[in-house]
């Protein structure tokens, strides 16, 4: 009777133990669906962003297709695409402003549309990073052009 | 002693249903990152493809993005897009194939770039859903031309 006492209290244990560790940061690299990439350049982010390239400019689709991993606090200078910018959310949880506009909160399934020629910046949330793909369309007329940064006062103003 | 015995065998028990449920294809749905949308028509997919639209066509960014979630079996008719297709699968496995070339599998993290006037077919693994965001550039040279279906044959040729 012991032995099976035992054995119970190992068993309940071990299931105790192999529960779903809970959610936290490290968990969304786990789950990303692209590696992190290289690194942004400091002149260009504030914080760690990791860009991943998936479709390098060309005269066929002249289309830049990537992935950014902003981490948590991690955002973009301000800067202008002269074509514009589509963005789609993966995963995580961020922000995106316009120029003269609130900011706006985005996260896993949104769909940020930035027009051609207009001042922006994206970034991941204070607590959770931001898994974004970036899509450039109409490449002809320029990819981007940065600006200055964002300051904490412009990033804590949502 | 027996009162004891009974608890630890009913947590025990609690324990071994509360594990994470074995992954099947129900639970791709469950972590997708958009909803399903809108059912396919029949005479351009085989089995069920869910189309969710996220960028619409317009003149500013001349560019359509979607996501489809193909289900296990599921794929498209043969067809063209005249200015190409890039397809960032999200989730899941699948196939590609581009008209005389062998059929590729697919699987989350893969870029497809079906150039410009090539005609393709895509789809979801016999046993696993797929889920794939489409970019259409240059919609101003057209978004699609569906031809006929693919074959039982041509679907098992991989």
């Amino acid at each position: 009777m012991n032995a099976i006492f035992i054995y119970i209290v190992a068993v309940a244990v071990m299931f105790t133990c192999c529960k779903e560790a809970p959610k936290n940061n490290l968990s969304v690299d786990a789950k990303a669906i692209f590696p992190k990439g290289q690194l942004g350049a400091t002149e260009n982010f504030t914080g760690n962003a990791w860009n991943y390239g998936l479709v390098a400019n060309d005269t066929a689709f002249t289309t830049l297709v990537g992935n950014v991993y902003f981490e948590p606090g991690a955002r973009t200078n301000w800067h202008i695409h002269p074509a514009g910018q589509i963005l789609v959310i993966t995963d995580g949880v961020g922000y995106h402003q316009i120029r003269g506009q609130p900011v706006e909160s985005i996260r896993k399934g949104s769909v940020v549309k930035c027009p051609p020629g207009v001042e922006h910046w994206h970034g991941a949330s204070a607590d959770t990073g931001l898994h974004q793909l970036y899509i450039v369309p109409n490449t002809e007329k320029g990819i981007v052009v940065w600006n200055e940064k964002v300051t904490d006062e412009q990033y804590k103003g949502h």
